[in-house]
């Protein structure tokens, strides 16, 4: 099936470069596991335990955590090979994070959840991989700042809901999805797009009293 | 019901706070709306995955979850009033927090658990939202550190439960707490009341060592 | 039984390292309490969620709360000692972590898992406290990074699995475990040893390009 072949791509891109994320804060190999397995399937074990999907993904299919852990300890052999070949890794990247959407998107709508639900299915499954990653390795979390990420996880999710309920043959579905997306993410990269930013540092002093008591 | 149109003002409040934190890091406006989001329903979310109680709140009813995110975006807009009409704020936050601890606790009660599980659940409901908003954004846990802010949820969980036990008129127990944890909190606001803290500095280096292998 | 009494000096001893990293970032009396639970009990609840295992072990049983509760606060009043004595908490921790191994393997077993499930709910229970410790109180994830932490773990789960399926009496598989795995944890601590670390200083620049778009 189309789809669960570049999944299976998708999670070892997203595996490969959590790995370096780990080797940047200097882990042992399982540290590395863990990262490169949080960064490849940690959004869509957050949208299962959210929704209440039971098993999770990788529970019933260890063979993906397999592969996330072993694409890991990989990554720690050939490091310079993937820094070297990095655009290649970003496009399989850009790939998963429309397959991560798409599978987001899908889970939700066989629940029988409302549209908002799915969309934010989708967008959870496509970016808490990598925020995941970020908190564990203590980075800023970049997938909430720039290059119009999350947009495209929530794009090519309303697409996918939106042409379904239009009658759209499935396959056809998730081609033009995937395509469509795929195509947005890698123009807002080679161009630069993405959402407006909240800046807030003028009026810091102020703020930083509002915020301190806060649930 | 009163209960449900607090709520609604909480987490509008709660969310709007969040999304001046979002700011300060620089976020774009997806980054706005799930810091947020976190802020406003993440405690009851924590809750609700802790207790296994699904479906979750804003999964069965998005249009809370459209709130925060409104009020998100909204914020990027009306920044410096906000900043300015602070103080109206950190009344609403703290009404927000006892409205939040009251439903925690309620939500224990329904399913039956035990006195400690239930103030346990009011205490997450109330603290869990700004845990993982200074977790994302990368700030100090402020809500661990002072201002009687945990201590004013496990109050109101306690005086909720106790005042039920006792057999007091519903609507008499939770006006009687919103009144009495409002009171409380805005008190340890104003008069600076903290609980103690426990400051570790002195013997910091032998301490690295013990904790360094830990679970 | 051997397990529960060996559990409850676990949970206490990490409940009082996990109050220690409290106290450096100068948390009340709530944060000192929050933190403590969440390093003694935060990986089997980490775990239970991942496996949709509820109710959650405190849920069901809230006295192991009261006791992390209750050490994270005794902790607070005889600091001192605790670190004048760290090698009997050193033992005692490495104590704890074969018993979260052995009891993370046991439940995954008991719900008919599969054998790399199980291998990963032993190093789950066994390192997300101290993981989650790190991220609360801002620190770098230690037990990701030395000290052989999550290998033991993970070498405990597999010893304990392999010898029950080959048809071993259990209290022998138990015992054996716990001997074996505190012996390599101690001769880890004692003489070093630890996993090869992945390092990426020299290839930062690149990689930063390369980790910015990430799922």
């Amino acid at each position: 099936m189309l789809l669960t072949t570049l999944y299976i791509i998708g999670i070892t891109a997203e595996a490969m470069t959590g790995a370096l994320a780990a080797g940047k804060r200097h882990m042992d190999w399982f540290g590395v596991m863990l990262v490169a397995s949080a960064t490849a399937i940690g959004g869509g074990t957050v949208r299962d335990v959210l929704l209440g999907h039971y098993p999770l993904g990788w529970v019933a299919n260890p063979q993906y955590l397999a592969i996330t852990c072993l694409a890991g300890l990989f990554t720690t052999m050939v490091a310079p090979q993937v820094v070297r070949f990095h655009k290649v890794f970003v496009l399989l990247d850009s790939l998963g994070l429309i397959v991560f959407s798409i599978i987001g998107c899908r889970v939700a709508m066989d629940m029988g959840l409302s549209p908002l639900i799915c969309l934010v299915a989708a967008v959870v499954t496509g970016v808490f991989g990598g925020l995941l990653r970020d908190m564990i390795t203590r980075r800023p979390p970049l997938v909430l700042q720039k290059e119009f990420y999350a947009s495209v996880a929530f794009i090519a999710g309303g697409m996918y809901y939106g042409l379904l309920y239009l009658g759209v043959e499935e396959t056809v579905v998730t081609i033009s999805t995937l395509v469509v997306g795929f195509g947005i993410r890698v123009a807002a990269v080679q161009f630069g797009w993405s959402l407006p930013v909240f800046r807030l540092e003028e009026i810091e002093p102020v703020a930083e009293k509002l915020e301190a008591p806060k649930s």
